[in-house]
């Protein structure tokens, strides 16, 4: 069973409209605000200097948002990261967002491993053993 | 037969990210820009002011993009936008964003239409006959 | 003599730019989460409203800063805030950004006190004496 | 007398906050934009690869602006660049936002050409002559 991982944060000023609420393209910036600091919590990063100069990264395939109900200012969000999938190139989270007791938002991100050559177009490898086990671990 | 609408907007130094590419993030925010634009373009805005005191506007019920291939630092995006389906209440588009021949990535925006009362919480409405008649006329 | 309050927040990957680094446009929405952490932390929040329907805020009257040394993915920022001035209708903070020892950024952050009335146009008042009390305790 | 440069473009929703207005930040991303604008105008691009395969650049010293009057959404917005002084290194722009015929904010920003080395740390560069014969041009 999916173990998850969450975080809380502020919303800021800066990310309401003049709806008076969040501006919904801050809910894909708080998904992978949780990814990343998810990645940190066992040891990883998203953007990993290997000794042969490259960079593994996780760049997104795809992003998507529910929005249901609305968030505004210095609401305490919490957001909730689960795995969903872990594919042999890929790793797809489901992501609830929440204010309290009350639901604002359901999202899905799927990434990809890539490795980064500076000057090269970006290839997608096979996620390193040294990531699988530490986010397999997780999941377990 | 749907028609489309399509806008062209030059890549923003601040849109890009550390690995060098437009961060995704942008693509939500172009899909917006490009329905409000679409929007403005048959005389209609997002954000209506009535005679009554009340606004009428689409928030987003959902949005979603598939990420294909990147986008950097001053190229030209076009964004196409098409109308998928017209609700009682609700306008679904689909997007395409290009840059030459190139795709780059697609997305699907679902809007609703809704009254805003200041105070009030949201309350969605079915879409005012003014506001059909135009898009359904540009979709036909 | 001024006291001073400070925070400390992670870089986030959508606030680095094509250059790896912090996009300076970020630094200045930094500075404003200072000062409403600040508020928040006496007691007084930015966006209050009043019982007359009437809302009091602190919009910026003007706002600079100086770079000295970037900022990455993963830093540490903290972000110093002081009060340089008080004055009947503004305050003014200095703020200064490091990453551990080292020195980031400079800013000064120029505020006024408006009350808004809803389809009004902004105007500036003196300082409620409540935010007066709880800001000039906290400089003191 | 130094001859100006202007754009102007339309304010989006996202850009908005919960007061109603454009969110102050805004404002330091289109100075930026404009002068963007600006150096392709001239046949320049703020990021220019070398075949050394450096890239020479214009990283920020410092940006200031005064707020005056409100940007709201749909506004068309004036940014009117316009070099106050070039230095053997750095560049400053005087920026002027208007709305019509009223003044919306005023800028400074400072600018200092760099070389990028992948891996090292940014060193401030003598404005090449290719670049400074182009932007004088423009200034005389």
């Amino acid at each position: 069973m999916a173990s998850s991982y969450s975080m809380t944060r502020t919303v800021d000023f800066c990310e309401t409209d003049m709806a008076g609420i969040v501006h919904f393209s801050n809910f894909y910036r708080w998904m992978e605000q949780a990814e990343h600091s998810f990645l940190r919590s066992v040891g990883l990063t998203v953007s990993n200097h290997q000794d042969d100069g490259t960079t593994i990264g996780f760049p997104r395939v795809s992003a998507s948002c529910r929005f249901i109900s609305p968030a505004k200012f210095e609401d305490e969000v919490t957001i909730l990261l689960q795995i969903q999938r872990i594919g042999v190139k890929s790793v797809t989270y489901d992501i609830i967002f929440s204010i309290g007791e009350r639901l604002v938002a359901t999202g899905v991100l799927k990434t990809v491993c890539c490795q980064f050559s500076p000057g090269e177009p970006l290839a997608s490898i096979e996620i390193p053993e040294l990531y699988l086990s530490k986010i397999e671990e997780y999941s377990e």
